[in-house]
């Protein structure tokens, strides 16, 4: 592993961008080199003052960047630009549509194993840490069962449903796990639950002057996919109550495998990774910072193609040698 | 990766060895060939019939055995076994001395790279489990403390110290994390902590008739090292009493990573690891089971040399294939 800087950039300018701009602050063995945005650069102000530059000069800039931090959304950016860049630079990206992945996967793979790069994508906490833990857990105990909570945190999609809504002028939602099932699971029950039973939606709601705000609250309550199956309370506030209260984005949860072990299966066992986070998009950028230094170190091996967090090993990920994680995490 | 059995032997029929065999019996891949023995092989009878041998019988096996899973103890069975063993078969060890770990890496690497096979140590919970989460820990949140608090559970080596005292019978000592210390931790305070903040120690004490158990006690409360900086309560209890109601081995614990990001470190974030285990050495041998699957697989590609938990990415310990995980788990 070199002692030279890994110099980053960063493609997309938003909560993400910025939140991979603060990581690379924090890391000793980074350098931010370029944020490339396809808005007019000249109007993109950085946080730390790093240059700001148009998509197009992503071409003559192949030489200067190690590994481009792709900070665009799952649903119209990482399909296309993902593979598309992985022709010219490592990359790592946070594609999130669990469905979509195995596609992904292919597409990616296809371009950076012709091209030499290393592409991780799917990084983050869920898919990513969460991924790992489930791994992990199944690896270990493979007579049990895994359970999956999130929150109390804002979902952005049920937010914007709710948005939607004829009268509503903003609104907030919580996905908040149901306690006394997350301590059933914790205590090694094992127990069969139902969306209902595993989650509740907390939803903060503004309305215009004068909006049927019964009619609101009952189309929150019903709309199909989003909210039907789930206890869901609604309270309608102001929107200076919504900008003072609720302008964070705090997300989190539990991942936990329950299981058995012994000749008879006489003994249980619950392993849980949980994260409480007070800004998801910043927590989600500090793994993507991990995980381009491991694309930098793997690409300096020789290593290409696709990769996701299954398949690097934790070592990749810190900017301490192998050598001193042994001696003083192991 | 080979659809064929991972053969498996057991070197070391104790609490440990039993372990695996259970493991080995639940993990679909896995073949257990034979258990290997310093006793007379005709004395050990083993859970599931598996055959036993001597230890010399392991020089004409190894051609079917794929990897050896070493069940002795770290103060005085590994440091040679390892390296010895590394050069005729893959291992797996849960050598646990946290201060040898790196002598113990150099010699068995030697070993393992002269002969082509690949050796993984320190395998288990701590280290293991807990090491890779605080490197994942620290690569995400470099600006953060690491956090590890024990049990609630049974220490050996602090029960063994209890009954080395003139008139102790038997003892148990169960380790128990300080539950306002843990939350002042999972709160993200960041707190500075002292060796008794973080730990109680209770014991279980079968006493001689007409022992003076004042005397009993107070040499356990100031027993240097292993009490003298805790808070220490004794029960002393009758020999029934423990076997009744003390004899499992559970144990378990927490790691935990608090850091903060953002341009001026205003948003806090806690990763959180958390084992609750009926039974210590049945969860360690299914951890040293899945990192024997890994050790397989990577002698399959190729791989020579001695490796870590941190060295070895998730996707090897599972039994599914990359793309069955990439599909199910990511």
């Amino acid at each position: 592993m070199s002692l030279m800087s890994i110099r980053l950039g960063i493609v997309g300018y938003g909560n993400l961008g910025r939140g991979v701009e603060c990581a690379a602050k924090r890391a000793a063995d980074m350098e931010l080199v370029a944020v490339f945005t396809r808005r007019e650069p000249s109007s993109v102000k950085t946080l730390t003052g790093v240059p700001v530059y148009s998509m197009e000069a992503l071409e003559d800039m192949k030489n200067d960047v190690d590994v481009l931090v792709l900070c665009g959304g799952s649903a119209n950016d990482l399909p296309m630009q993902t593979p598309t860049l992985a022709k010219d630079f490592n990359v790592v990206d946070s594609f999130d549509t669990h469905a979509r992945i195995p596609e992904h996967f292919a597409n990616v793979d296809a371009a950076a194993r012709e091209s030499g790069h290393v592409a991780v994508i799917s990084v983050g906490w869920d898919p990513g840490l969460f991924s790992l833990n489930r791994a992990l857990g199944g690896a270990i105990l493979p007579d049990g069962s895994d359970y999956t909570f999130w929150g109390r945190g804002v979902s952005q999609g049920h937010s914007d449903a709710i948005r939607r809504i004829d009268g509503v002028l903003d609104a907030r939602q919580y996905t908040i796990p149901v306690d006394s099932a997350l301590e059933r699971v914790r205590n090694g029950e094992n127990p069969t639950l139902t969306t209902r039973e595993k989650h509740i939606r907390e939803c903060f709601v503004v309305a215009a002057e004068g909006a049927d705000l019964e009619r609101i609250e009952n189309e929150i309550k019903t709309m199909p996919n989003y909210f039907a199956d789930y206890d869901t309370t609604v309270h309608f506030i102001s929107k200076e109550e919504l900008m003072r209260d609720h302008a964070g984005i705090p997300h989190g949860g539990t991942v936990i495998r329950s299981g058995k072990t012994g000749i008879d299966g006489q003994n249980g066992h619950v392993i849980e990774f949980k994260l409480t986070l007070d800004s998801n998009p910043e927590f989600t950028s500090s793994v993507l910072v991990a995980y381009a230094r491991a694309a930098a170190r793997l690409h300096g091996e020789g290593a290409v193609g696709c990769k996701t967090v299954l398949d690097i090993a934790p070592a990749y990920l810190h900017p301490e040698s192998p050598d001193e994680l042994r001696r003083k995490l192991l």
